[in-house]
């Protein structure tokens, strides 16, 4: 690139018309010039090659990325992260904003995902490190998207729930149990006062818990419990499948008894979620296998709040992601940029309730409240309800009376 | 865990039958004892918790993945990545095999990857850094899957090239051309002797350039181009959208003049594109986006074979990857991994062509030929065929008399 070619990929944000253009927040570690790699991190993430040889034509103009913030510092120790092949030259890390348009493929996620984690973001020459830290979305973007059909207020709603936390358990043995155990984990643990009983993650339409035969088990004691207890109860199924089954097994799952249906959204994809989303009757949760593979390094890959935020896009209800437990080794401000994520405004799109959660329990439950300064979240417990040495119905009571004091002392 | 738990999650490969098993080899790096944490990992990616309290029963046995091999070696200087939070203790990198009950799942994708890139994975107890390096299959799985549906001998017959690499030409600029300039440069690349004209991974169903529209244009000059030339000539039309979209894209594609279709495997989603290859009538190309944010860092995610290897099960009949060039950062084994995936015996799977591409072009095909040792391989130029000085026809010549100087010479 000349000097020339540099320019036409920088501009000034009021010179755009921010209606046509994603915001997406980048770092990166680079070699050589900082102004000449955030030329290229725009170029291959747009039109990499903007003229044809012997035509007097740009088009930068209405289909290039444009660089729109742009900070270095030297990195005079190298680069942070052993890599397999480095770009020779000396090394900065970066922070820059870039200006994507999104006309370049319209309201479609995996085109979205394409452009903005795509061989454009990952191999702009000069960049071996790079991580899109946010992305921002106009209105007018936004309105192309359903968004969550229940939200937050269409959850609480379903389940009667309007000023506390949402209890879910995760029934546990969460691998290889039959359906008729787990039907009793639940019904006891609903006894006990528990919200919503969960599928495990792993636990899907498994050879030995057919989905069907444990939605039925589960929705006959989902509803005996509603009736001893005289609460709401839900059963979350996880119906993660080939996508071309989802709407299926929404279905059968639904009509067995389940009031909201899981879906691990990376592993059925985010578009496999919306493609759900404009089939189901019931909300969507999903949850967040793969996701740490692209988040947890700081200098590479995707910040978690990107992916919550594509979730909710994409149309769920809730958002299951990694919490404050030691085990979950998320630091505490990126589980409130992900909770932040779920509930701040997003245009018309609903807020999504988010469920941060990892080896939590009654003990637990007052340092989650703390940290989160609200009662907008669901709580998820595994073993604290079900590995209980009381049993389940302790251990969703321990929940609970646990709330009961949180909330009568005012902490 | 108590060291009893810890044993119940290890195995000798013998003891198991290993029809029942997938093998996963990861490396990590942990704090603390080595032993525990690979029983962790094991554990927490299936029966997390293997009995019900108060009952006399073990999971294990049926449901439990085993560590069947383990080595560590001290890390004296702790982790070998700037982490957000890590846990406590001495730290080791190790390298494991896992043997995993496909049982729990069954032959579905998402599945598949929830348990082998789950929650279980990245969140094990003193382990914050882990890559799955490698995942086997046994053929008894393999069995449940329908791979590609022509492979590399049903393409080469597609084309009617038996006995070369096969030339492929993405039209540039990228993105912004309206259909008649992309209809325009391909029948110039195609008359050159471009074998496959394809569509940018950035360049789908976009506002400026109807998929229906281009692929219109593109099959009247192909078939035209075909006629003059005495050759086969192929376009290969993107049609990365929404999962819902994908068959319907494809049919407008096919019915338009297109003889191969594209998705971008992981903004799409595996179980997308093996939805996709059993609605297919023509070959099933799939290009990179994202895999690097999960592959690159030798520490942490996957490495990308396995995800070459899941997009072969699912059914991609070409699979493009990144190639050797200085740009693509990709060490020249990872790059040799990834041909390997492709073409080695996988039961009754047939083999993908690979595709090692980024910044090629005839000054580099000898180097990538003689790396590869092989005709057996897709050649993919950009602006080495379509920013040629002598325009696109000129490009694609010099393709092909590179390569007949390289056949000549028995480089």
């Amino acid at each position: 690139m000349t000097p020339d070619d540099i320019t036409g990929f920088f501009a000034k944000r009021d010179e755009l018309d921010g209606d046509q253009y994603l915001e997406l927040d980048f770092t990166f570690e680079c070699a050589g010039d900082p102004r000449l790699a955030a030329a290229h991190l725009a170029s291959e993430q747009s039109t990499a090659q903007w003229k044809r040889p012997g035509v007097n034509e740009d088009l930068r103009p209405r289909f290039a990325a444009r660089v729109i913030a742009l900070d270095a510092t030297p990195l005079p120790d190298g680069f942070s992260v052993p890599l397999g092949v480095t770009p020779p030259g000396a090394v900065h890390r970066c922070r820059a904003t870039l200006a994507h348009p999104h006309g370049n493929f319209g309201a479609r996620l995996p085109n979205l995902l394409s452009a903005v984690l795509g061989e454009g973001v990952f191999f702009a020459p000069g960049i071996p490190l790079v991580k899109l830290e946010d992305i921002r979305f106009p209105a007018s973007y936004l309105a192309l998207f359903e968004g969550p059909q229940f939200g937050v207020g269409g959850v609480r709603a379903q389940l009667g729930v309007f000023d506390r936390p949402i209890f879910f358990g995760v029934i546990k043995p969460n691998v290889g149990l039959p359906p008729d155990a787990s039907a009793e984990l639940g019904y006891e643990a609903w006894c006990g006062g528990l919200d919503v009983a969960k599928d495990d993650e792993l636990l899907a339409d498994a050879p030995y818990s057919p989905l069907a035969a444990r939605a039925a088990l589960l929705g006959v004691v989902r509803r005996r419990a509603e009736m001893e207890t005289g609460s709401s109860k839900g059963y979350l199924a996880n119906i993660t499948d080939e996508v071309s089954e989802l709407a299926r097994l929404h279905d059968v799952a639904v009509e067995a008894g389940a009031t909201m249906v899981m879906v691990n959204a990376l592993p059925v994809g985010l578009s496999g979620v919306r493609q759900l989303r404009r089939h189901a009757r019931v909300p969507i949760v999903t949850h967040f296998p793969m996701i740490a593979a692209l988040s947890r390094i700081p200098a590479h890959g995707v910040h978690s709040r990107v992916i919550t935020r594509l979730q909710r896009l994409a149309g769920a209800d809730v958002i299951i992601m990694p919490g404050f437990g030691t085990r979950m080794m998320t630091p505490e401000h990126e589980v409130m940029d992900n909770v932040r994520a779920c509930l701040e405004p997003m245009a018309a799109i609903k807020p999504s309730l988010p469920v941060p959660g990892g080896s939590d329990g009654a003990e637990t439950l007052a340092g989650v409240h703390r940290r989160l300064g609200t009662v907008e979240f669901g709580f998820v417990a595994g073993r604290g309800v079900f590995a209980h040495p009381g049993g389940p119905a302790e251990g969703a009571a321990s929940l609970r009376r646990e709330w009961e004091r949180i909330a009568g002392s005012g902490a």
